[in-house]
């Protein structure tokens, strides 16, 4: 997606570890035009797959998974990185999920109430990096016994493990933009999946 | 608002502690046509106030505040309650927030880069109980020489401090689901404050 390749372009910051710093609009502050045009564009990628749930997790999945939801007209769940106190022991499917960028391990969690086994769900994520948080959605969804349609991703970074395991597990993804490097502090790209030309 | 207001009735879950579960449609799973109208409606209320940005804080606050920026066509900021890697010492501001719900004190920061003295600032949360997270929102924009134009909020806990503490602050609050009691495990209603008839 142009729109974003130049945005990233333009206010993108490398740091090292491959660290791309984008908080000035897509995860601290949000510009909400761009946010919508990407929303359209994954809408528009996964609009004939018979959606019926949108699944992302907090905190930064939730803006792009909202608007999509919205488009969609089907509601948007975001798993969770604790245990809120209304959801009682048993009631909850769970998976851990290794975070690279924080060396953290997280628990994260669905209510059962809320992923079916007729669910077709498609996951909303802002980054897909190492793709340990695509994966934690995916064995969630699994757990309801509820199909994995495919995943929209805001930013790829193609050099890190995550695309090939999420395609090796033969999952349809679709990134609006793909960074094959980002050495030397540089913003390289390969060809985005998405479909329109903005 | 009455949209709301019979979601919360129908839906709505009543635990002891005076908590109020409405991961159905507002903090877990989303209702996106409900969550949409909710942010018109806020929208509605503060569109004549020149807002520049709307402020937030994670995780729960993101769905409605990406929307009525979305609206008022400003970005969206949501406060963080960890400090992000690509975050240096002293370019941030930063305020304690107290959480009853899970007893724990969290700072939340926002990025000195995204609040400025200029910026008329709308904050936006999904409930309004004890206020200690909209004061600490209130405490940010102050810190940055920013003015807060209003607290819009979906459900108020009327029966709890908040709503004093923003009054006695002269601060504009637009809740559009005002609860003033939750005894017995019956919800009650305040008459909200939004204009629309929904």
């Amino acid at each position: 997606m142009k729109l974003l390749e130049n945005m990233v372009k333009q206010d993108g910051k490398v740091y090292p570890n491959n660290v791309l710093k984008v908080d000035s609009f897509i995860n601290h502050q949000i510009d909400p035009k761009l946010m919508m045009e990407m929303a359209k564009s994954l809408y528009e990628y996964f609009k004939d797959k018979n959606i019926t749930k949108v699944l992302t997790i907090e905190s930064s999945g939730i803006a792009p998974a909202i608007l999509v939801a919205n488009l969609f007209n089907v509601p948007m769940l975001f798993a969770k990185k604790s245990v809120p106190s209304t959801l009682k022991r048993n009631s909850f499917y769970e998976t851990k999920v290794h975070s690279y960028t924080k060396n953290v391990t997280n628990n994260i969690i669905v209510s059962k109430d809320f992923l079916h086994s007729k669910d077709n769900v498609l996951i909303i994520d802002d980054f897909l990096a190492n793709g340990r948080a695509a994966m934690g959605l995916v064995d969630l969804i699994e757990k309801a016994g509820a199909s994995v349609v495919g995943v929209g991703i805001l930013i790829e970074k193609s050099f890190q493990e995550g695309r090939k395991l999420l395609d090796k597990n033969n999952i349809d993804v679709c990134s609006l933009c793909r960074i094959s490097s980002l050495e030397n502090g540089k913003v390289e790209f390969n060809k985005a999946d998405d479909i329109l030309k903005k």
